[in-house]
């Protein structure tokens, strides 16, 4: 039996950690994040929703100076200064033929036959998906203390030239920034909208 | 200053309900969600990041008996019961002209303008940014006490043609049930796939 929490609202201090308090940093302190770490963000972000488990993100974790200074090189300007200053910028990809993936990922059904033929339809499920697992990732890093910092100015192809050669199914979605946050470095809230403003109850 | 929340890892029970006994629900016991809670998930949810703040998603909650009887006559077979039986689902949409949006949401630079006369890349920050939205939005219904039953299953074009006839500019992305989750309801977990399979430490 499944365990459930129906009507138990988190307390306002781990809201404000994922939530209200969190934000994200353009510079990082000196402190390093481990491999550790990295699995554990995996563990629970693995664990959220997508579309018949289809998981079609691929994650390269851009953790030394070496790679850090090859994806430097293919952000934008400034975004430059925060990946090589940052611990570990997360690539977050996808596999166009994630379909390949379903007859173990949705074992129960023959998912794989509703994406053969249709790239249009693969494309459009990877990057949503992979877009949700991006938003996974940043809830589950600061779900175990760390800041995030992430980004989409960066040259998208090159980055797969250099990161996803061995593999010409994955392509990249956005990066994000992992460690733990100077708030020296953080600029005034944007603001944030009503409910009002952008949405309607039917 | 801002709170920081540095290697305060969130405890078990908290993560369980977050990611790892969490789960996606396909009935639903008989108990209503309210508006306010509609609220609270907004308001959580418009805290965590977005490129630039451009907040691109553009939320229906179809809670009314005959907006869910209209919903559900435009997905797929296997979901009709499903958004009938919800206390509420998300049209989870995106403003393809959210840009026109920025001067208030990204005050102090001309963020607008990065997106004038390029609807391509309005579409894939639209796109990309929604579907964070509506990973932040399940996490957040997860985070005050509320289940989540995601679906892409049903018609783009004829839920926008209902649901967004009055805003040309509104696209649905995909929808997902809230409300309380009937445990009878769900399926064996789809297998996880380990960080060696799907990430690498570069």
């Amino acid at each position: 039996m499944t365990k459930q929490y129906h009507d138990r609202a988190l307390d306002a201090d781990t809201l404000d950690q994922l939530f209200n308090e969190a934000r994200s940093y353009n510079g990082w302190l000196d402190k390093p994040v481990n491999d550790e770490q990295l699995h554990a963000i995996w563990d629970l972000m693995k664990m959220a929703p997508t579309s018949a488990n289809m998981q079609p993100a691929r994650v390269v974790w851009v953790k030394s100076d070496e790679a850090k200074q090859q994806l430097a090189g293919l952000v934008s300007e400034g975004n430059k200064a925060k990946v090589v200053a940052a611990p570990v910028t997360a690539i977050i990809g996808y596999d166009i033929d994630f379909h390949e993936e379903l007859p173990w990922l949705f074992p129960h059904t023959d998912a794989k036959s509703w994406f053969e033929g249709n790239e249009k339809l693969r494309q459009e499920g990877a990057f949503r998906n992979s877009s949700l697992q991006g938003a996974y990732l940043m809830l589950a890093a600061r779900a175990l203390g760390l800041d995030c910092g992430p980004m989409s100015g960066f040259d998208n192809a090159a980055v797969d030239k250099a990161f996803f050669a061995d593999e010409p199914r994955h392509r990249s979605n956005f990066i994000c920034s992992i460690g733990y946050g100077d708030p020296a470095s953080i600029f005034d809230r944007s603001p944030r909208p009503d409910f009002d403003t952008f949405n309607r109850i039917a």
